[in-house]
């Protein structure tokens, strides 16, 4: 790191208190996520300071407050609709506010140029006792789109202009963060010095996604989708994975010129260590439960019916999700956040 | 039906046992499912005669057994590969036997024309007590690619003639089933005198891919995600929601030349009644916990931060899986398969 900058992980890759608490023996002590529930889930883990880096959802309200009594708790305004219900309903305990910047996602948050709606909510906000504005958080997820360094670099670039630009044009409120979210930029990007607060999550495990972007090397990736094979087509050169939509997630990308869902790798079933995808084969297909893997001559001929194939996911976050369970290279399994209720 | 074909519908789609119990209620006794686990969860539930329609895993082949002593259980093949495996391992229970045709989906199963390959399960099978042959199975998934009922007819007539040669060509290992599975053939195809058994299963639910095949009105639709609304953007007419990747899956398809992940729907909160969709509106980007609406100006102007909206899924089986249980518009909770251990 270039700068002073602390890091406060987003949790929703891993979702997991046993990977977090890997990242607390590193010094890690906050964190970000998602939900409430996951924020929740965090909580119950032993995390003191967490940001729910997602737009307040008043139905909630009753569970952020009951979180904001255990641990220091940041929400997060992204438009000027949930003012009224936070003035009419203040918190049973202290809230940090976070004020979401929409840097170029087109998700949600303000755009930079809103400065009278910014305004709106700080001068709304800052009579009350119980929360304490933050800063200026954004996720440049249009990051996700680039396909080299130097286009996450240029994007970067303008997220820090315009959060330094909302730095001073709102400087009688400091002090208060400039908190960036993305991965991409986390990764590869230079010029941290104005920033604050790192977010990003993915990291964690990285996935195909990232390294078509140029985020990771294939290296990097620290999560793999163990899949029975239960078909072979010689014809076509596919193998039938049991592995779908329900464990993968449908995320996918094009990679010359293919839709693809994620690389298969060889797994050492004893170790549990995959080898690198070879460059030809890849998952050319998804449904609820079946993976259709296209294989290279080598691959099909290497693997059985009644064996694993390994898949390096496009996103693995989302797949992490749907296996609700890990199982290391240590063979140690790690459990995740179930289904909140 | 213009037949005396069998209905066993396919489960994958609720998951549920209470769904289930209301199709016993009308006379249903046997089922289709889409993996192992799903067939424990069922036999748990009561039910006698299952047909797991996904390549044998042998990988749980113990599982199986153990289910092939509690009901009737049919499993499929797909490919000459697993066959050895069968024969090596002499289950328990007997077991029914259906080998899967691929009928055009190019997902797995035989084509009708590998006739040596399907003579050689027939006949590596048919001296062992355990295994009866139960007939051919098909899913004729390329159905979901049609946008009118000719098309779905024309599939269902190729079908049908493929299914039918078969019948003649392997007459010396009779009776056999014809057996197709896929919902929208089923849903308005006309020609069902040859074919045995119905498998279909989406159209206890149907949604939004079945709509615009044509295979169901939005009427029909019959499962939709209520999704906090947490943010509103009036300048680009978006509504942002709690309701993303994780809650809904992503599955989505092309609607008047737009990507579209489902379509919002005003639902009155006390009686859970939903509206039909405008013929504006349309979920148009979701990620891991978003979803976000562009919404027409009426809808825009309706909703407030706090309220619930609806979305009807483009894929029901998917968010069903994620949501893992349902409301019913009596206010009654109903279960599903949990995470499968």
């Amino acid at each position: 790191m270039e700068s002073n900058m602390h890091l406060r992980p987003h949790f929703k890759t891993h979702q997991s208190v046993e990977v977090g608490n890997w990242m607390k023996e590193e010094g890690i002590d906050r964190c970000t996520v998602s939900s409430v529930s996951m924020a929740k889930y965090f909580v119950q883990g032993g995390w003191k300071d967490i940001t729910i880096a997602f737009p307040v959802n008043p139905r909630e309200w009753s569970t952020i407050e009951e979180l904001a009594k255990q641990a220091i708790v940041n929400i997060t305004v992204t438009s000027p609709h949930v003012v009224p219900f936070l003035l009419e309903h203040p918190p049973a305990a202290p809230m940090g506010v976070y004020i979401k910047i929409d840097v170029g996602t087109q998700r949600t948050g303000f755009r930079s140029t809103e400065e009278a709606q910014i305004e709106h909510v700080l001068e709304s906000l800052k009579n009350h006792a119980q929360y304490t504005f933050r800063g200026f958080l954004c996720h440049a997820g249009h990051s996700y789109a680039c396909r080299s360094i130097p286009e996450v670099q240029e994007i970067h670039e303008q997220t820090v202009a315009l959060l330094v630009s909302l730095r001073h044009r709102f400087a009688q409120y400091a002090p208060f963060d400039l908190s960036i979210g993305d991965t991409p930029t986390a990764s590869v990007a230079t010029g941290w010095e104005e920033i604050d607060e790192l977010r990003a999550g993915n990291f964690v495990f990285y996935d195909v996604m990232q390294w078509q972007i140029g985020a990771a090397a294939l290296e990097d990736i620290a999560v793999c989708l163990a899949c029975p094979v239960v078909a072979k087509h010689p014809d076509r050169k596919t193998i039938i994975l049991y592995g779908g939509g329900v464990h993968l997630a449908k995320d996918r990308l094009i990679w010359n010129d293919k839709t693809i869902y994620g690389f298969p790798v060889m797994i050492d079933e004893k170790s549990l260590i995959w080898s690198l995808p070879d460059a030809e084969s890849y998952v050319k297909g998804i449904s609820q439960e079946h993976g259709v893997v296209q294989a290279s001559a080598e691959l099909f001929d290497q693997i059985a019916v009644g064996d694993l194939l390994g898949v390096l996911p496009v996103h693995s976050c989302m797949t992490a999700d749907l296996m609700k369970g890990y199982l290391t290279t240590n063979s140690q399994e790690l459990n995740m956040m179930q289904i909140p209720q």
